[in-house]
């Protein structure tokens, strides 16, 4: 591939002028960016470049949140139970949590949101006073646990305390206000506008966000410090005046134990009720309202206003419905895989889609092992992320790619600086290809039934490695870079309108999980059209435990499509179809799929495609004209995709053989039918021969460990 | 040991007169038995022996039941789902059901019982009709399914069914015929009149239970022909006129779905409502109101009446508050572990307590395995059961063994003929202890807490070897040798009655099952007192998922004693307390104990004594002045069975190190104190050597493979 120049943001730094200018040259850079809480020197911003500069707007304001503590945000908190032993119990607020994060809001608009709960019974009690961080709770019954929910000011913004923890910074804790005030709004304006007229060279602002972090909630105990994280939960939002407001709004209150729920909170991998969902909806209008004076103001000054969809993303949903009143004109997302490539590219509300590449230019990554110091080995890093997001480049195009962090650490390691011009130019044609066509896709048109629907469009939360136990993000990660059309659908969506647009649709989680859907499946008329839909020819793909619910004859709602329910112990005393595994070949040699042990086969026409330990773990059922199939887990790779791939293909009623698929399932390929380009990579460490059926003949390639190879046909 | 005589029962077989007489003089025996379905002869008969005659009196009557085929024992039965296509939808009764097991009972009064449901919605659908086998439900809504409650006669008595197919008989079926009708008593009475008459050498009738087999449904699908097996299940007690009957008894009525739960049944595993406890009493009531007259009619001509525990036990059970009515002279279980001969020890309402040993001496052992055939090995076999068996025999008196089956097939195995007679001798000399005094237990008085309480002291239902997967029937097995004293309660006893008769409630199984305790764990009376008494010094040990139901802040109700809960999933995004393992000594080496993926703990206070892949498998908690003690499995095992010996005796407050207790795991022993003989046995199958503190001074004692000594202190 030729040197070509362009869509590449670099990270500047001030004292390696001469780095930047010439890494910026090596790399295509058309963009220089600061990084947080650094300024880029003049030979730099003169340079000819375009600037993005990174603000903050919640954090860094110390002295005026200092002035206005009551400013501060805010979140609910609830006690561990404590055990009571007499008629009384006192209760120690902050015993549990982290005292550097939270500090007890105890003014009278607070409290009137406090709740104790006798946690035994379920019941909430009245009698109680609350002196100097102790509640203590009056004719309580002995025996019984109480806990008590509380309001509490954040007074470390989350960010800046993990970055402090984790690089035992000793700078002054940086605290989040909170634009619910009127206040806080005007001193937010003020101080952009001031920051826009006195950043002239800045061409675009890049918000870190908005105003409220993902839940991050620490623990007093070091053995257990991270009592709740959840990338995108809305705890973080609440305040006395922020409940007023929704009161007024929505005509009713919410309750402290709204957010609570016993001490589980909301996480949002679960199903949540319509009180939640109203709370997200008032948040989100707030964050988009506000957040679009500040986008407003910064286009009053002539630059471009782009969102990194990280850290304080709570309420800036990029799939969500008003995200493209932001006014944004560029979403950036930090990528570790591929479905975040394409959570960033499907997003239509902005001009500009950017993805930050990993590994950061940070001495240590993830979980602390070394990156750009000894020991470390930032260009096999940088393989295994590149391979991971190519794939989905393949198929969605992204308009720029950029890192972040400290360039003078790429010194020493020269490979990574020629790696990471070899990737440039890769993108840079990949992305020329996307302006001629948009890639050729097989037939079958892929649905994601879950129940946030299109909101947590190719996500399921946060990045793959916090949950990689979950099947959908696995199952998301794999279809990131399939040759098909994937939509993320909710189960309102199925019922107003309709499955015609698909042909398989996908449920894929635990029971009780948003992605697997809860009581959602409670809903008659979701069995009944999907039902209906796969006998006219549709497809239903399962995974683990898909529309799973207690109170019906079976637990998975599906069982009549799949042939497959699950066992939740009530049948202990029912016998099991027996079974013999008769693969079609769907399922790829070396594929692996983690049994479930209770899962059996409800009737005997479930064709068995796979099992482990003596139960199914791949199934299919016809049904009607369509199908059902049924996997017990689902895990990423090369291997386990293919398999993905072919049942998907089989159950829209389809061949695996198939034009433009490789015949290798280590090697992926994708074809831009205009330009009669063919793009075959190998995501194996080893190389790989594959053969490629094509309407100009069958192309056979070779590519070595994670290459690429472009063929004009 | 010395040769011993009687309390012994020999399986005499015709055509082998010196062979019995033989072995019975072997054996010491002094009673003689015939098999099912043989008769003994003369020469045997007037040997001078007992004559056990074995009668079961609902079958073998095949003529009356041809005459009176509406007298046959029923059974509800539900289709499987149909799914409908258009406005109506065809259900083909028996098309999932073993011919040969079943016939539908499509009288008018039958049919007043049958209902239809749609399994789509849970409701009840009322527009059917019924001909020829086939109940064609109308207006039903596209893409629903429907299922059918019907009621069949059962045409093939379930043991005669299993024998025939096991062993491919074609004898005729043996039907069942039931006492619920006064018909069918007045031939039973009149039947078994004329049997005592005609049997003047019978010392013993041996019912083969009473009238109601365990459910066991077959399916027509070879697939899967074991549809439902339930060793202690109600649901084959059924029929128009029981229904009737109980509510006029009752004043409401049952219905079919009341039987069926949703294609579920109610496994006695699980918990139940009061309708099926209703309906139990009512059973029960019957079985024992019409047995006793049975019972009354062999005492009148002088005979004692013996039960056997097995196949038609149903409304039997021996701990029921009603089994002494019956006025049986004497239990007989067959045993194939230490429970069971603790539940057949502990029955207090019969004179003579008798387990039938195995191997029977039949040519093939339970799963079709070789035993009194080439390739068998009874004495092995035998030896493992005795292993069992012993144990338990140590720690309560049984006052006859006995063996089962065709005399002649041990003349192969003459190895096998002498281990009875040790094995019998054996028996004997523990038999004399027993008279002379209770033996020696540590202080640690346990209760185990389940849904059925005492109602199945020492049984989870059946046999271990159909749900060995059950912690319980693990924990209860192990109990059965410890030197502890142990009884059943339930949750009602604990609210009535108070623990202070306790150390130590154990509470073993899975979320909603009968061991665990299901929506029990929602009374908080029951959380409140064991927590109080736990504080007050009592002990709580749980296995799996004790106190586990959904709706409070954490799974396991006593997680505030035990320190541990369980995720159900919507901790998803907690974190959870990082622990070290410290093992205090109660967790023997080579304890084996299977993680359970979910487990937490809730507190740091929880001490860690065993964990397996990262998460906590054996823990303790102080709490007040008692503990709680979390297993995460158990199964049994000479080493599994010490360290929960520890853990009682920790969590009790007392120390592992014990006089008369052997200090080598693979053995235990028994002291009888009057007799001052401590009998010390080895369950490995290797040579062990054991040291036992005793008030005479430290024992210490070397046995060779599943040996037993036996020492005068």
């Amino acid at each position: 591939m030729g040197k070509t120049k362009g869509g590449f943001t670099l990270p500047g730094e001030s004292g390696y002028e001469e780095l930047t200018l010439q890494m910026a040259d090596k790399w295509g850079a058309d963009v220089i960016r600061d990084s947080d809480g650094t300024e880029l020197s003049p030979e730099i911003i003169n340079a000819g470049y375009g600037i993005y500069s990174t603000i903050c707007i919640i954090r860094d304001h110390n002295e005026w949140a200092k002035q206005n503590p009551d400013k501060l945000q805010q979140t609910f908190l609830m006690t561990n139970p404590v055990v009571a032993e007499s008629a009384s119990v006192k209760i120690d607020l902050m015993k549990d949590f982290f005292a550097e994060q939270f500090t007890i809001n105890d003014s009278e608009d607070s409290k009137a949101y406090w709740q104790v709960f006798d946690r035994t019974t379920n019941e909430e009690v009245k009698d109680w006073t609350y002196s100097d961080g102790v509640v203590t709770v009056n004719g309580v019954t002995p025996w019984h646990k109480y806990t008590v929910n509380f309001l509490a000011y954040r007074i470390w913004e989350e960010i800046s305390m993990y970055n402090h923890t984790t690089n035992n910074w000793d700078k002054e804790h940086l605290m989040q206000i909170d634009p619910r005030h009127p206040e806080t709004q005007q001193y937010m304006l003020d101080w952009l506008e001031n920051w826009c007229k006195t950043h002239p060279a800045t061409t675009v602002v890049r918000f870190t966000s908005m105003f409220y972090n993902f839940v991050w909630i620490w623990g007093s105990n070091e053995r257990n410090r991270d009592l709740f994280s959840d990338w995108a939960s809305y705890d973080f939002t609440v305040s006395p005046l922020a409940l007023k407001q929704f009161e007024e709004k929505f005509g009713y209150a919410m309750t402290s134990e709204d957010f609570i729920n016993k001490g589980d909170l909301h996480a949002s991998h679960m199903t949540c009720g319509d009180k939640k969902l109203d709370w997200m909806k008032f948040i989100n209008d707030f964050v988009v309202d506000f957040g679009k004076k500040l986008v407003d103001l910064v286009h009053n000054y002539g630059k471009k206003a782009y969102v990194f969809y990280d850290d304080s993303w709570v309420g800036v949903e990029p799939w969500g419905k008003r995200f493209k009143d932001f006014g944004f004109d560029g979403l950036i997302k930090c990528v570790f895989n591929g479905f975040e490539a394409r959570l960033c590219a499907g997003v239509d509300a902005v001009e500009t889609h950017e993805i930050r590449l990993h590994p950061y230019l940070f001495p240590v990554g993830l979980g602390g092992a070394p990156t750009f110091m000894e020991g470390g080995n930032p260009t096999l890093e940088a393989k295994g992320y590149w391979k991971n997001v190519r794939r989905a480049l393949l198929r969605a195009p992204i308009d720029r790619i950029g890192l972040g962090g400290y360039l003078s650490l790429t010194i020493p390691f020269p490979d990574f600086q020629d790696y990471i011009e070899k990737i440039s130019d890769e993108f840079r044609e990949i992305r020329e290809f996307h302006k001629a066509s948009k890639p050729y896709v097989l037939k079958p048109r892929v649905a994601v039934l879950t129940f946030w629907g299109s909101l947590r469009s190719w996500t399921c939360g946060g990045h793959y490695h916090e949950h990689p136990e979950l099947d959908l993000i696995n199952v998301i990660e794999a279809l990131a870079g399939m040759p098909l059309d994937v939509e993320f659908i909710s189960f309102e969506d199925l019922k107003e309108k309709g499955l015609d647009n698909y042909d398989v649709v996908i449920n894929a989680g635990f029971a009780g999980s948003a992605w697997s859907g809860g009581d959602k499946w409670k809903d008659e008329e979701v069995v009944t059209s999907l039902t209906e839909w796969v006998a006219n020819g549709g497809a239903f793909i399962g995974v683990n435990e898909p529309s799973a619910v207690c109170g019906y004859d079976t637990y998975f709602r599906m069982a009549h499509v799949i042939g497959v329910s699950e066992d939740t112990g009530s049948r202990i005393c029912h016998g099991k179809y027996s079974f013999e595994v008769k693969n079609d070949g769907s399922v790829e040699n070396g594929t692996s799929i983690a049994p479930k042990m209770n899962v059996y086969l409800t009737d005997a026409e479930t064709e068995v495609f796979a099992a482990s330990d003596g139960v199914p773990t791949v199934t299919m059922r016809k049904f009607g004209k369509g199908a059902g199939v049924y996997m017990s887990s689902f895990r990423h790779g090369e291997i386990n995709n293919r398999t993905l791939l072919n049942l998907i293909l089989k159950a829209a009623g389809e061949s695996c053989e198939q034009k433009y698929l490789t015949d290798n399932a280590n090697t992926e390929c994708c074809y831009y039918p205009v330009a009669k380009q063919l793009v075959v990579i190998n995501n194996a460490d080893t190389e790989q021969t594959t053969t490629i059926k094509t309407d100009s003949g069958d192309k056979t390639v070779t590519l070595g460990a994670f290459d690429t190879q472009i063929i004009q046909l």
